[in-house]
């Protein structure tokens, strides 16, 4: 009988999870530096929570189901989002404004698994809500950009490309697109380049856009303008009024230094109907992966969940395709499992009789320690498996124990020396807090 | 439309995530000192996969689906041990040993939920794999008992139950039930605290129990000896042989300097049939919650998923019962959530204007900073701001900062001097290091 994990599921042996758990650090420790608080909510919702921002169609994108004998639908998360709205609608009236929420759950999709896009992934989500205006828009980039540095990826790898629902839908108006077919000419733009020309020139048309419309439009959608030259962008589109957000958002961008970083591309519109606002995507600079992350403005979800009307800014990142891009570059880390502080072994029957309790007190002391399940008494031996486990210091144990005394050996430079039981923990604390 | 969580799955607010977190932290801390490797697996695997250890009984406890058009049928994970053994059988030649793995699940059972049992839940496992003997044995229950330090609980607080399948096997096969009934028996008294006496002597009669067995029984399993205290338990039980692993355990028990939290307790037995030595639970002293964990010795396990013979010994501890113990002695802790390093707001426009960028600085130095989205000038009030997220300093721009000068206000003490921009990261990195 030989099982193997679920198709597009992760196993995470040791080594997978020590990255695993760099990059999911990684993402905590920079989203409280910037000001956000964790949450979390339930592995699977309502079934029906998930159709409300999503239609039906979301359904067989799904993995649901119903407890035997239950009466209701549920389906395992396959994003926060709508959990983020239901939190957020439920104590509306007691949370104090700005909410800054992050949240780093796993989420499940019952898609075919492809390069990018496994079942079961992580996303790392950063919202702001209760604030309207550039400066939150831009705070929630910066957020993403300080991820980006602390993993030792720049402005040379990654781009921010930015648009403004409001931008769009002036552009598509001029072409003559409809009100009431904005949405259908968002996901269609949204889709261009995963489908056949062909097939965007026809559903195109249906829109009532005719090839010279259709080629207008990809003129337009195909230009990209680096912050600052938005006098440029409003020159050739011939737009005023309709890049006042996009403008703000540029002065936003330079206040928090991050504009080396970003590019307006009037191709991004992200296919989600809930975004109101500025829309950003994130990709690796040749385009070469799927998006990085992408998010944007949704000033009216909250009301969507029964909650009041609270504007919100906010993206989400997954694992994988960061993973990609980073593994890449050869930026993917491979020195970020814990190292042992200390392995102990016994050269005596005194020294293995004190084994145990030596461990125990160097472990009580926060000290990463490690010992040998070994029987054998040879120290090349016992040495050579202290340094195959990356341990920093040996410590040896013979009949000086009963006179507490043990010999600490520093693994990296070679030298041994007799210390007082009692001394060690400090001293190896001491000594790797020095080397930083 | 008003939507709310589902029943018995929790949504973590900040203030409950914050707690969480901590719990979550401090079991990886001490998995990690005390020497072992963190793994994770997918959150739904095959449902074949549970019925291995479990057989069918286990299907009616599961969350299970199958996707539209699928032909595999898959349950959400109700624990770790059968995709701990699938990994270590996958890779059992590749893999070092001893494999000592821990992992920090999110795990959902379709009961009812109840007191110390939610439908989702987190659970600590831990697990040495490739090790006979008791040394591993009390290895794992030092680990736990590390934890419960961490947590200020003492052995005043908890008691780690334990008792050995053979010793067991042993005393029920001396009062006749006979090697067929014998798993069927350590149910029955795995159950029996949970269940009327009449039902529990009405079972035991199928067994071949009758009434002055039972009590006998009943006496038996109900005499608790401490740590040291064996031979007492050899003379009443009239027993030798049997005690032969309970004698080893003990003495590493006292190696360990564990012995204080430890009693022998043959009540105890682990219903599952997978365990073949060493059994233990720990409970609140008083016996007033369910276990806060329980464990064993499983040698037999990963031969059933196809894998080598792999002897293993582990434990799993849940998120909630753990709580509800430290909520009743007032240990759960309130001050786990990050507190700022910095609350940054601006006094003149020349401040305003260089905020973002000063924020900037500061977070992408790693400090916690926050800052004020109100437009108020008032210094009261945007200090009340300040003291109100628990900031340590506060950083006052005002027209200085065209001279590179902000002013650096420690909340904790009061006094407020002018300081270099370029200089504030680092002080307050140095004076809370010094503090801390």
């Amino acid at each position: 009988m030989k099982f193997t994990s679920p198709r597009g599921m992760r196993d995470f042996y040791p080594h997978e999870k020590a990255w695993h758990n760099h990059l999911l650090d990684t993402w905590r420790r920079v989203s409280v530096r910037n000001g956000f608080e964790h949450v979390d909510g339930p592995i699977f919702e309502s079934l029906d929570l998930y159709k409300v921002k999503s239609g039906e169609g979301i359904v067989s994108e799904l993995f649901s189901f119903r407890r035997q004998g239950g009466k209701t639908d549920y389906a395992i998360r396959p994003e926060f989002t709508p959990t983020l709205a239901r939190m957020v609608a439920q104590r509306a009236n007691s949370l104090p404004t700005p909410i800054k929420w992050f949240s780093i759950p796993n989420l499940c999709r019952a898609e075919k698994p492809q390069r990018g896009r496994l079942r079961e992934h992580w996303q790392w989500n950063v919202d702001i809500m209760g604030l309207q205006g550039a400066g939150a828009d831009a705070e929630v980039m910066f957020t993403a950009i300080d991820f980006f540095r602390e993993l030792n990826l720049g402005p040379e790898h990654l781009r921010v490309k930015i648009s403004h629902r409001q931008t769009a839908r002036h552009i598509l108006s001029r072409l003559g697109v409809v009100d009431d077919d904005m949405l259908a000419a968002f996901d269609l733009l949204d889709k261009r380049d995963k489908i056949p020309r062909e097939a965007f020139v026809q559903e195109a048309a249906k829109l009532g856009l005719d090839e010279d419309r259709v080629h207008r439009l990809e003129q337009t959608t195909r230009m990209k303008y680096r912050c600052g030259e938005l006098d440029q962008m409003r020159q050739q589109l011939g737009m005023d009024e309709d890049l006042r957000d996009l403008a703000a958002l540029d002065e936003q961008l330079h206040a928090f230094g991050i504009a080396p970083w970003c590019e307006y591309d009037l191709g991004i519109v992200r296919g989600l109907a809930y975004y109101t606002g500025t829309v950003f995507e994130i990709h690796e600079i040749s385009g070469a992966e799927r998006a990085v992350a992408g998010g944007g403005r949704y000033d009216k979800l909250i009301e969507l969940f029964g909650g009041p009307s609270i504007p919100a800014v906010g993206f989400g990142m997954g694992d994988v395709v960061i993973s990609l891009v980073l593994d890449d570059k050869n930026l993917l880390r491979d020195d970020v499992a814990p190292r042992p502080d200390a392995f102990v072994f016994a050269l005596t029957d005194a020294g293995a009789k004190a084994l145990p309790g030596y461990v125990a007190m160097l472990r009580r002391a926060d000290v990463h320690t490690r010992f040998s399940y070994r029987t054998t008494r040879n120290v090349g031996r016992l040495l050579k498996e202290a340094d195959a486990v990356g341990a920093r210091y040996a410590v040896l144990l013979d009949d000086d124990v009963a006179e507490g005394t043990v010999q600490l050996k520093d693994l990296s430079v070679g030298g041994q020396e007799p210390v007082a039981i009692k001394a060690v923990a400090d001293l190896i604390r001491k000594r790797e807090s020095a080397q930083g």
